[in-house]
């Protein structure tokens, strides 16, 4: 095995937490009355029929960051968001998904598999928001694959064979990590090592989904610091 | 300015120096007798014709390990490779194009710059050598723009817009670095600053090409620390 690539959401970042977290506060400063847990909820919920309408090509290759521009301008109301909101406030809390915190154990994590194998993202992200996550997180990645690069989203197989193949790997020598039986058994299926590394509170605390393992994945760690204890790094 | 694009080959990394001090160490120990310098320099002067059949379409899109490959098997026996070398010695010589060394200044001006900008290279080698070439040197990328990614060489403008949009910037956001004047007048034609740090000596003793600026560049710098210097990283 020489490449592991990992999922974001979920599975490196926190991304309900963060949003959350630093929404509220900077709402506080504004005045605004926003139930950020509900509408974090309703924006991830809106992530995959919105990414599925481009897969379907019911609607033109779009980005992430689009994407979800266009989600909060359909659900953002019904939670609170002002419909006069200025435009460089609206571009605040799109752009709030380039400012998502990693789990404790990520970096720790994430460098020391890096001294063995070529670490990067394969996320729905845009290049944009990833490597801006990066810089700002510290995520120390080799390099960045965003599904963007294929315009194709996660779970298509181009996505993963892209990756792999400007690596000039096979897929056995590449491991996908991710917190989404889904996104496993969509890599499993084309020939890639799997690690399956549950976030229970991804979704907040009632998440019911991913909790764990559907699958005899490679590999199942407790976190990406656990990984690398287990592949010896 | 949020952003700055690197050419690779003789920008940040020292090509022909590397190659020949790696493959003369390499043969010696396996009794190979080959003209190194006289090989680099038929190396990278078949560079940019094969580039250049790809990009007039007079070939199929080829990454350049795979045009590498392929000027190696043209010339190499024109400087004292066995006709009959084994697939993988073969394939060493082609991946010492992965294992280049930065020159002096690279890491330290790279680590100053990127405190403050985004940087990546954008560089006519593919994503697998340009992984594995930071990995090994230390290149401190924020992301890995290879032109690959576009399926175009540069100077085609698909490149330099290409990683101006991945980033979410505008050109006059973004600046081009290199060694190679023809690399800078193609980034500003499209709107992108430029940084011209000169490398008298990446052809070797005799460098007669870019010398000096032939244009009034944003910015004309020593060396890669210089270039940080002047923008105050």
């Amino acid at each position: 095995m020489k490449a592991i690539l990992f999922d974001v959401f979920g599975t490196v970042v926190d991304w309900r937490g963060s949003l959350i977290r630093e929404l509220s506060a900077w709402a506080q400063n504004r005045g605004l009355n926003v139930d950020w847990p509900g509408l974090a909820d309703a924006w991830r919920g809106a992530y995959m029929p919105s990414m599925n309408r481009v897969r379907r090509g019911e609607i033109p290759w779009m980005n992430l960051d689009d994407l979800q521009r266009q989600s909060l301008a359909e659900i953002g109301e019904k939670f609170g968001l002002p419909p006069n909101l200025a435009e460089a406030d609206r571009e605040h809390i799109v752009t709030a998904w380039h400012r998502l915190d990693p789990w404790p154990d990520a970096i720790e994590g994430l460098t020391r598999l890096r001294r063995h194998f070529t670490i990067a993202p394969l996320s729905n992200g845009n290049v944009a928001l990833l490597v801006n996550m990066a810089r700002r997180a510290g995520l120390p990645w080799d390099m960045v694959f965003a599904t963007e690069l294929f315009r194709h989203y996660k779970p298509d197989p181009e996505t993963y064979l892209g990756a792999v193949a400007l690596l000039g790997l096979k897929p056995h020598e590449t491991m996908m990590a991710a917190a989404h039986n889904g996104d496993l058994a969509a890599a499993r299926a084309l020939g890639l090592k799997t690690a399956f590394i549950p976030r229970p509170t991804e979704y907040g605390p009632g998440q019911t989904r991913d909790l764990q393992a559907e699958s005899d994945w490679d590999f199942v760690a407790g976190d990406i610091a656990d990984l690398a204890r287990q592949l010896g790094a």
